[in-house]
């Protein structure tokens, strides 16, 4: 019998958020991998919070740094494939917990890839993304019509993308957020941003002028072409 | 006590797709609007298959005629957002069953404006959006690093953003294919479709050249910069 890597979007924050499939695979697993130390892994902090018994499970922590130095990646990427290649061997299956959903942004893509690469059995589990959880949390929606839908990392300029029509998502903007602001203003966006959605400390800035120079990573803007407010 | 209008997104299709919270507000509701006769609403027959108890609760049946005629559409808001806040007017809470998420290109999110308007109180529950589990049937991701996630409805012009650097999502495109398709080739672009995705009768299209020339409203076209399979 062959085992299985799982990757599980636990959603935003909110432990309600986790899908029926995601909370029984979870439940039903005994080696469970987290991109980071279990201390200040937030994937890992949601998903306790629905299924205690996760205390119980073997742990891999596997060293995810947030860098862009490509050598500390690929070392990173190599151990961490290593680490669940073994309990693979073994045939125990492992699920890898990652926030949001696993196919925008995660981490736990690299890790897919390389194990699948290897010829072993991979398998996603969707999770809420984070900008969906942040329209419904300023109780409004994203797109409607004929409105394309843009989701812009913190790393592409924002710039090529803001001049096209429909709703911008700007993800991670939190260091960089006196250049997209500016670059909202030079084109007479709206915008509105959540910091730390669903979670118990989130923040809603309800105008441009309400956002703040710098915010945590888990900042998020959404620049709507009519108003953001319902 | 006021009541409260729920958009309630049940993901794709996948049954155990849909998230705790939505599971329990599905739950515990009374009042059910779906936007369909019952016998053709895939969103409640999804959401039935997991909550039974479905069946013995009061059903409003809201028309929402696919259209793109502005005065029939108005009406039939009209009519929904009606029927809705009347029994919101006898204090009982009410559940809307959407496909996927709420917040992207739902039907819900114009009765949900409406009812805001009224004065009720309104509150989004997420789903998995259609897109997400494309990926995941397809088991790879959408967007990495500096990748712009660019989702595109049918009715949009595709040309003007497939020039764009990003994954590119084309929403809904079933009977538009034969113009998909050659806006794909003329940018160069690779591409792979899901139809019905995670429902029983689920098809996939691996390549530009295996999607077909007509196909169910319930299509999605995915279009790496990448080669889409790991």
């Amino acid at each position: 019998m062959s085992a299985t890597l799982y990757g599980v979007g636990v959603g935003p924050g909110d432990p309600e958020l986790i899908t029926i499939k995601a909370y029984k695979t979870i439940e039903h697993a005994q080696t469970i991998a987290i991109p980071s130390a279990k201390d200040t892994c937030m994937a890992y902090h949601i998903a306790r919070q629905l299924i205690p018994e996760l205390e119980q499970k073997t742990i891999l922590e596997i060293p995810m740094p947030m860098t862009k130095d490509t050598a500390i990646l690929e070392e990173s990427h190599k151990k961490g494939t290593d680490m669940i290649a073994k309990e693979l061997k073994q045939h125990h299956n492992v699920v890898f917990l990652t926030l949001g959903d696993p196919t925008i942004y995660s981490t736990y893509i690299y890790i897919h890839k390389s194990i699948h690469a290897l010829g072993y059995s991979t398998c996603i589990i969707n999770g809420i993304p984070s900008f969906c959880a942040a329209a419904a949390a300023l109780n409004t929606g994203l797109v409607e019509k004929d409105q394309p839908l843009i989701v812009i990392p913190s790393s592409y300029p924002v710039e090529n993308l803001l001049t096209q029509k429909g709703t911008k998502v700007l993800m991670k903007s939190g260091r960089k957020l006196p250049y997209v602001k500016e670059a909202l203003k030079s084109q007479a966006l709206q915008a509105v941003m959540v910091e730390n959605c669903t979670m118990t400390n989130e923040i809603q800035y309800r105008s441009l002028d309400e956002i703040p120079d710098n915010a945590g990573y888990y900042s998020l803007i959404i620049a709507k072409e009519d108003a953001v407010n319902t």
